[in-house]
């Protein structure tokens, strides 16, 4: 199962992204270096080129939430069993899937401890704790870290594993206002994020009662459109009312000197967006990364074959590797002597660096370089007078043509369906987001998910936009505007 | 047992860090808010003001290795007991303080998983997958993550908790000279990052042969010294020969064509760096922090009491936070109105901010500012046209005088002990670091302890030094210069 970490003797994807996005997802993954398998099933290895860019998530997110004025914590993994069945409807939610410690070395417990699916019950019997004050309030805090669901359905690496990384962000507020500002200011910055880092585009709604997450008032989500139809969910943002507060006894004495319950959020993403970078973008040759989130954006390969041309040749790539490198550039030169051009040509397409720079003694004689664009695979040369200019220029293009094209998919993979047998149809020839009119029930939502295999990924805020007065599968009144779309 | 996270009703520490300096420490880390008891027996919460050092502490030191060409990973929190058992000395090592997992809900697993007590079995299992040639060595991997040892001692907050926050560097090079240089490249930038960064001076040398690490050829260390004379180890680097590597077959191919097994390393500090930090370097009113790791290094307070001063102490106030942010400085503006000044700087002293800037409507008029040193208490007015130099130069002075105090401790307190009576009486009267000729037995050492409660913190480098040919406690001829202390 298990490929060396810069194994390339069959450096290549031997299956069209087209023809099989499964196999194809899998490939890519393991042969650019992303990450492996690991000897616990279901539990993978982050190698380094996947930690880099989750550092790069990371240090986006934790600077703009720091901005807000959120603080990171870290909260212990274990979670005793009787605090996690405080919030009934939370602890129904996730004990299918929790990992229980039950014994220590020559030692009995006395109560089972979860290792944490989440941290909302640990987090908030600490918030009953501090929290005595509207002055106390907003508490914002946030933490990195990873958690443990026993998934039983089968792995698929950064999309579907039984311990994963993410963020965790957890606040209480004075009123439900406020939480409700942090909801959509978390969502707005997720989806911010996705965009500009990732150049993934998203769709921003609200889920439906079936699909809300386990002890919540309402959840808002970022769905993601993958090239095989399917939607992804990429971050979530709930308002958790007062629910928790209540199980935990989280009161405050207000401004009026009256006791009240909190208002409280939690939101997160995780490393599944690592997921969707590598399907959304990616191409038959590997990974393609935008740059703005790339561990590497431009590569320079020296290519010499006399001896007498090696030393102007790595002198001239010396030198432009650190002229990108004072602008703030992540780049890298290839050296090798043991690798032929080409195959280093290869190992980075795989690995998806946006830029590659090729330096040849033709070019130190005509004063210039060759670029070679990742995404579009254009190759041109460029003057030594405009490098760094062009260096630039190319950076920002193919971080905007990343974006444009996935727009553009999302864009065209929308559909709206009047009744159920067209619903059938979209979702079988076309795939995408399906937008119709539904009554709302979970019973309908249950009975679609059974014979489409498709759930309510999101509904648009304005339910202004009904199309329908009627529900598309069952005859009730429609109530709600919601896409439908098979997910990962 | 908690406090709420900024109850500064019983905002003083209420004994002397001079007469019990156990009572002083659990007082300081819960009333500075850097941590709290969790409701899980032996595992701590670590609130913003102690994760923000140790974001600090983090940045340092991952930088630092990354410039050496080491990157981040992430492998999974548990391993199979097959594995964790495989090189038999670790395993011996490290069993007594596992936690496992035994049954996932609804489901009873084939075999125990560990949870991660270090990560040397489940990470050297992987090596054995990707190291194939000498092209793949030097293969340099570390961690960011937690890890669980079950103690059964009673808790300390940072230095003894069953879960805590580390880096765990692990490392395979082609012969053994490398990895020495790996082992100790490592030891000094730890002793570096513990100087420059923390202001806490420490001492290098190898551990016996009864410290050493499970597993390893032999273990280098830093130790440091708490103001009660116990020692405390801020971290180790091991040479783990070929043992691992024999243990899961870690071969590669040699440059001459030979097969060969890989030489390793490993190497980690944790959370208890904070303690020591705590421990060293503050006061009867509580932390003071080097300003170098302080998450807030300057804090402004504002203080009117008349309408008509407010505003121009405000905008005073808020153009110095943009100078001093401007260059680069974390401050902050203690701008609360439900406060008196009195209660703010008692606040801030106990969180140990190292710099606090008082602004008066006297101090405007006079154009200066009133800056108060956390470490010495010092209080003096600063002209605004010295301002930012002043500020500049008194930030390296606190830094620097912390160190020096600290220095001048450590070196006060290092005792030669010619015999067990002189050994025993310097443990007593002085306690610190006793220098003393060793038979190097193992015997020997553990009567050591079990009669005293000193262990070898390290053994010099230069064996040379020896000052008796016959060992300290038997009368078996010396073989080793040691330092023994009693320790945390």
């Amino acid at each position: 199962m298990s490929k060396r970490k810069d194994d390339v003797s069959d450096l290549g994807i031997t299956v069209k992204k087209s023809e099989n996005l499964s196999e194809w997802y899998q490939q890519v993954v393991l042969k650019s270096g992303l990450a492996d398998y690991s000897p616990v099933g279901g539990c993978m290895v982050y190698l380094p080129w996947s930690y880099a860019i989750w550092e790069k998530i990371r240090d986006y997110f934790d600077k703009e939430i720091k901005a807000l004025g959120h603080q990171n914590a870290y909260f212990p993994l274990f979670i005793p069993e009787s605090l996690l069945r405080r919030e009934s409807e939370h602890f129904a939610g996730f004990t299918p899937e929790v990992a229980w410690v039950e014994q220590r070395e020559n030692e009995k417990a006395e109560e089972r401890l979860a290792i944490r699916p989440t941290s909302e019950t640990i987090m908030y019997y600490m918030y009953s704790k501090w929290i005595k004050s509207y002055r106390d309030l907003p508490l914002l805090l946030n933490q990195w870290n990873s958690v443990v669901r026993w998934e039983t359905k089968s792995t698929k690496l950064f999309l579907r594993t039984r311990e994963f990384l993410w963020q965790e962000g957890h606040t209480a507020h004075a009123s439900k206002d406020e939480a409700d500002k942090e909801v959509f200011t978390i969502l707005r910055l997720y989806q911010k994020m996705l965009k500009e880092l990732l150049a993934i585009p998203s769709l921003s709604g609200l889920k439906s009662e079936g699909e809300k997450f386990a002890g919540a008032l309402y959840t808002a989500t970022i769905e993601t459109l993958m090239p095989d139809g399917k939607a992804l969910q990429a971050g979530t943002s709930h308002n958790l009312g007062q629910n928790f507060a209540k199980v935990f006894d989280i009161q405050f004495l207000t401004k009026e000197q009256n006791k009240d319950y909190v208002w409280q959020t939690s939101w997160g993403v995780s490393t599944r967006l690592i997921g969707a970078l590598v399907m959304v973008h990616g191409d038959d040759r590997g990974l393609i990364l935008p740059p703005n989130v790339a561990p590497i954006q431009v590569v320079i390969v020296p290519i010499y074959y006399g001896v007498g041309d090696e030393e102007k040749v790595v002198l001239k790539s010396q030198k432009l590797f650190g002229e990108l490198e004072k602008i703030g550039f992540r780049v890298k030169i290839d050296d090798r002597k043991d690798k032929t051009p080409g195959w280093k040509f290869n190992e980075w397409e795989l690995k998806g660096v946006p830029l590659r720079i090729e330096v040849g003694p033709k070019d130190v004689e005509k004063s210039q370089t060759i670029f070679v664009k990742r995404d579009t695979l254009e190759k041109f040369a460029v003057s030594d007078e405009e490098f760094l200019d062009k260096a630039r220029k190319t950076m920002c293009e193919i971080q905007q043509n990343l974006l444009n094209k996935a727009e553009d998919f999302l864009v065209k993979n929308q559909f709206d369906a009047a009744d159920y047998g067209e619903f059938k149809d979209l979702l079988e020839k076309k795939g995408g987001f399906i937008k119709t009119s539904w009554c709302g029930s979970l019973e309908c939502e249950k009975r679609v998910q059974e014979e489409t295999g498709a759930t309510v990924r999101l509904i648009p805020y304005d339910d202004n936009a009904l199309k329908q007065t009627k529900c598309f599968r069952c005859d009730k009144a429609a109530e709600k505007l919601a896409y439908f779309a098979r997910s990962y």
